[in-house]
């Protein structure tokens, strides 16, 4: 029999204990060995729950259980996880989080100590929720250069930009749905800034090119500035606007990294991925283009991969898996500003919309003109490519001098 | 160093081989030790190779090298590869395969002789290439009842079908693109007649469920008698005609399998796998609809999933891999004509086409009417559900003595 300890019975934790209860044959089997949920962090109390005399609100009584071999951490949030996480890995036990925000920051550095201890520190649950990405991109990709991850990362922001395209919804109203329907929290800052899909897209960098990439290195843009021009606008282009976490390996073996919301084209694997799902497409020399796509979060998929960590970690207790990464490097990350793109430009002058768009065009030769449905005078749209985001910027700057509103503008996706 | 030897130096063979040289900095590192290919065996010779040295003739320099301790099976056709694959197994080596032929005929035989002599069978690129499912499938969903497993698992009949979904090609005009452009054998027979499907959703109905199916147990149809006609009714239903290898788990715990072309609603995740990308949906009772998509065949992919499972097989030398399943065992698969299912009928009478639609509403009441663009007199189509596949059968036959032909019938999904 394994002994193991869960670190919070919030959404994922309880969802850690249902899916053992619930699937408690079929786990023993694959695991070959019982599994067993002997302690429980929680400050609550939960009488009435079957498991009630399991939980404990001191850490010690579960760092200093040597029978316990893996701590499952599902508190969330930097502290007290990180710490409790650490101490763990310092005396001897195996850790599986659900945890981003903790990887994110702390990854490099847990992953260093479980290795220095020969332990396991594993966080399939952490992108993506059920949909099995880590342990494929590490392992299975393991004979592949892979150039390129691009995905829909975050379920809130795609369920409301779904709303939008789907249903012409504005931004605030898509977003109090969300929230009424329980996929969105009170405060959805770290959804709908973006701050949640450059956690993960953090993750992913990290271990597909190896080296640890800091959410604060990462250009990242929200969605809350998408109004349903700019969605009509796309549409009228030939494609969707998604929030996309997307990291590129360059020639230099540098990186570039980013989370922005992005037109993508009807045509890309991507713009399907609709409503709260996520998807990841994972770009490979050999491979070619490999999608996963899922429920990217909710307590059981997401608890569903934190127990097919622990059963792993159970079935190898003496061998230390694949996954590490070394600390973060110095110009590792090419300044977002600096590297080739394309983008749409919604602006707005006084004279008619081909005027305005005849302005535009000094500015940005080549630029191609988009007309969207129901266009108002003196709004113009247009694409332009091969820029990068401070040139872009330097000649916003200047239509904006010479009486032109910049409305917006978007990331065009080249996946 | 770890020394390996593969047999069969066609396409996924020279791939191998391919991916081993010019990845070969970052295969040494993930194995955490160098790979050498020792021997190839190929009944050929490729003088022109820089690795021609390494060439034999002959299998028993192979099986008595006792440095070789993984050999890669890359022959295709079950025999010999049946016949080596064990003897390997019999004499301490670990073999790692993509021949689904093979898996999907002796695989459960193969894992016990793996389990026996603690060696592993690895064969994730026996099912979509490229597409880590496999391993995602056995591992990653361990703590998930699989219910279901669908998938377009055939990227030439999916290039055909896509070619009549989107230019109105006929059957046997798009069958001839896709062997002009090398997509398609000579003889397509195994493609468009179902069979390579048919062994893909074995294998992955195996691993699934843990018990072994073969393919002459799958209710099997290919694509051949599709026409444009029933393209347009998908139309006109809301969704496309895809071939489908589908296993679902029954109450019972009998299973029932097929590989069939269905209607899938344009909703389905499937619906926009197109061309000659393979997709496969697992739907697990905790992780909802997860969808893996990519390149389904071809060199590389293929060649790189192979690389992947040796890669993993040198790091886990003396811990046994987790795949497993039981042999088959009698009354275990559902027979296919008695499974509750929905249908699209098209069918054809001397009268109108209210008339005859009607006629054949008497024997299924409750059928929906489904009218395509460009109908002709006396033709109709419907949807019919909740019903089995023998009283169809039996109901079609007296609306053909009623004088009404039948055209054609198509499953239709619940995905």
């Amino acid at each position: 029999m394994a002994d193991i300890a869960v670190l919070g019975h919030g959404v994922v934790g309880s969802g850690v204990l249902e899916v053992m209860l619930t699937h408690r044959e079929s786990i023993t089997r694959r695991a070959k060995e019982e599994i067993h949920v002997k302690h429980i962090l929680d400050l609550r109390e939960f009488p009435e729950l079957s498991y009630a005399a399991s939980f404990t609100k001191d850490f010690q009584v579960i760092l200093q259980d040597p029978e316990v071999k893996i701590v499952v951490e599902c508190m969330g949030g930097l502290e007290p996880a990180y710490t409790f996480v650490k101490q763990c890995l310092s005396n001897g036990k195996s850790v599986v989080t659900s945890n981003k925000e903790l990887v994110a920051a702390k990854g490099a550095k847990l992953l260093a100590l479980a290795q220095r201890n020969n332990l396991n520190f594993l966080f399939e649950a952490s992108v993506g929720g059920g949909i099995p990405i880590i342990r494929p991109i590490s392992q299975c990709l393991a004979a592949n250069e892979v150039g390129e991850i691009a995905g829909i990362l975050n379920g809130t922001t795609n369920f409301i930009l779904t709303k939008m395209i789907r249903e012409h919804m504005e931004f605030g109203e898509a977003l109090a749905l969300a929230q009424q329907l329980g996929y969105a929290e009170r405060d959805p800052s770290a959804d709908v800034e973006g701050a949640d899909a450059c956690r993960k897209i953090c993750i992913l960098a990290s271990l597909a090119f190896g080296t640890h990439v800091y959410p604060e290195d990462v250009h990242t843009e929200g969605i809350t500035r998408i109004t349903l021009e700019d969605v009509a606008y796309a549409d009228a282009w030939g494609g969707v606007i998604k929030l996309i976490g997307q990291v590129k390996m360059l020639e230099s073996g540098k990186i570039t990294i980013m989370v922005a919301p992005m037109f993508i084209s009807r045509e890309s694997q991507l713009a399907n991925v609709d409503d709260v799902f996520n998807g990841i497409l994972v770009r490979g020399d050999a491979t070619g283009d490999v999608v996963f796509y899922g429920k990217g979060a909710g307590k059981l998929p997401t608890a569903s991969a934190v127990v097919a960590d622990v059963i792993d970690c159970v079935k190898h207790f003496k061998a230390r898996k694949y996954l590490f990464w070394e600390d973060a490097k110095p110009g590792y990350v090419e300044p977002f500003g600096s590297v080739l793109d394309a983008f749409f430009v919604h602006i707005k002058g006084e004279s008619s919309s081909d005027a305005v768009f005849a302005q535009a065009e000094e500015k940005f030769p080549g630029a191609a003109r988009i007309i969207r449905k129901d266009e108002m005078p003196g709004e113009a749209g247009f694409s332009v490519s091969g820029i990068t985001e401070n040139d872009l910027q330097a000649a916003l700057s200047e239509l904006a001098a010479s009486g032109i509103s910049v409305l917006n503008r978007v990331k065009i996706s080249d996946f």
